[in-house]
């Protein structure tokens, strides 16, 4: 493994118990009956162990988009063409009369004060300059999973390392919440097969419709998986990233690594998502206890992930969008259950009898 | 009833059926696979048949916080004793490191942006002038509901043309959205008897733990609701409110008749809301189409409130406290589902095929 990638991985440490047991001893002296803020307490306990302090004060939050192309879409694996792709990257970048981008995952950044960092990870386009668009693609596309290792592993990781040191530019411009995002027309194809083999899962049970197959086409991703995973046995986890693909999902493991070894909360959006996640927690078991689900997404399989991160997400919308869309969604819920531990005044101080 | 009340009832037009339609058919030119941000686009299509338009745009967000003292409290209704409900006024008022306020409700509002406003609807205490105060009290709380009607008649319609005029003061503030919030010890039990009745329903059925009371506590507090029940049969909407109180509920059922009035949206937090909701809903058929609950909270007979209201709450975090806080927290789920309606691009405008 490139050292540089070690020695990430190596540098992420586990949550600060002790700061948890004074938030957690906090929480039941603020001014409200004691677990009235429910699922909100547990969030902000967690909190105080990515941040290692009783009283969290995450402020900036950026979405990073990573978007890459995938040889199984010409399998025909998604609802829509390939072409969508590199057409959703520059929507992300449009100048439009509200700001910048049009997409989904802008129109939510705006509205709870999210940065957006787009970044071509392997689009299969000649994708023009732009000042926000950070290029790291090493290639137009993955290769076919289901007949190739979709990219190597040299590729694999330096995705991954690009990932990372694109979230140590939000960091360094602020950000306290990183949230992964993804963009790739075929895309729940590779974190379906990653899914099933990290999970030692059947492929039917953890693929779903993606962007939205009718029964023959879904009948058909699921053949390809197969396929894919019976070519090969490997579990070592970059390995299993690099033959299924793709390169926004290594992308969005480095953010993920980076985000956990500088301690700072990520919020994990969607399925794909879920997969590089899945690859990162073998790689670092403490990756998990940064992590925040955002919503369960209608994805199948989404839930299998969850179970094995042993997470709880914040709502249940139905979202099946990616774009990071459901992770810049749930940031104020986030940031709202850091403030109760840091804002909110304790009994005493409020001089309430209890 | 007075000539204001009904003529603010009257007020209330159905949403916007034609600005709803367009919308259904902007969200499915959107770029992003059809449906794939799930119940986002149903409350977008709500937002537009409130605000009259295919491209809603929101803007302030206020929660009034009405506060107000229960004479069933001295039956040992709650786990909290009444001094509780002055105290946590003055904790909405106090100054802390962080701004006014250090109540679960400021420190959230704090982080989304939402404007606070606290209301003395009638708190059993000689609460100090403050500039954040609004003073509606007409009497320093209710009658015990168990042995008397909670209110008159005409203290009730005071109380809620009270709200109506703290709600018509917020939107000329600025507020487009709207949150009632309360403080009350022991008013999840004139909630649970409003309830009972409005709803036909069995009070063990829709009484709960409010602020965390112990079995023997909750027998108790549904002996007491049965007595209530079994002193008046009256079904006349605000006549049931008068009976089981309270003040506090009567000025957030005005808050929201206002706010649905002006064609705001009103975002529904709890039980205690919700108890105020089915009178409204019960005065004003078309309230409901102005409601969007929060999240489900853990207090039992929410549910069968939403139910009843054919309302779907955005989360299930677990909150149970009350003060406007789920609905503070919701503000961003709706500002963001706007947003996507407003600010996105349609695949025709981004030139994506489809």
């Amino acid at each position: 493994m490139n050292h540089d990638l070690s020695t990430l991985i190596q540098s992420i440490l586990p949550a600060d118990t002790g700061a948890m047991a004074h938030a957690q001893a906090r929480q039941a002296q603020l001014t409200k009956p004691a677990g009235a803020l429910g699922d909100l307490e547990t969030l902000s306990v967690r909190l105080a162990g990515v941040f290692g302090t009783p009283t969290p004060h995450p402020r900036g939050v950026a979405v990073i988009v990573a978007a890459g192309d995938h040889g199984a879409a010409l399998d025909g694996v998604s609802a829509y063409p390939p072409e969508v792709t590199p057409m959703m990257v520059m929507n992300f970048l449009a100048d439009t009369p509200c700001g910048a981008g049009g997409a989904a995952v802008n129109a939510i950044a705006r509205t709870v004060g999210a940065r957006v960092y787009v970044m071509d990870a392997g689009v299969n386009a000649d994708l023009p300059d732009h000042p926000q668009l950070h290029r790291h693609a090493v290639r137009r596309g993955t290769r076919n999973l289901r007949v190739t290792a979709a990219m190597t592993r040299e590729e694999t990781e330096t995705l991954v390392l690009a990932g990372a040191a694109l979230a140590r530019q939000a960091i360094a411009d602020g950000a306290d919440v990183l949230i992964p995002g993804e963009m790739g027309i075929g895309n729940t194809t590779p974190a379906a097969a990653i899914t099933a083999r990290l999970l030692n899962a059947d492929p039917a049970d953890v693929t779903g419709r993606g962007t939205g197959v009718d029964d023959r086409t879904l009948a058909h991703k699921v053949a390809v998986i197969k396929e894919a995973l019976a070519r090969t046995g490997t579990t070592d986890p970059l390995d299993v990233l690099a033959e299924f693909g793709g390169y926004e999902i290594a992308a969005m493991l480095g953010v993920m690594l980076q985000a956990a070894a500088s301690r700072r909360a990520v919020i994990l959006d969607g399925f794909v998502e879920g997969s590089a996640a899945l690859v990162g927690a073998a790689l670092a078991p403490h990756l998990r206890e940064y992590l925040f689900p955002a919503g369960e997404c209608a994805e199948i399989g989404h839930a299998a992930q969850l179970r094995h991160l042993g997470l709880t997400p914040m709502f249940r919308l139905g979202l099946r969008l990616g774009e990071g869309t459901g992770g810049v969604l749930a940031a104020p819920l986030l940031l709202s259950a850091a403030a109760t531990l840091r804002e909110m005044r304790t009994f005493e101080e409020a001089g309430v009898p209890t």
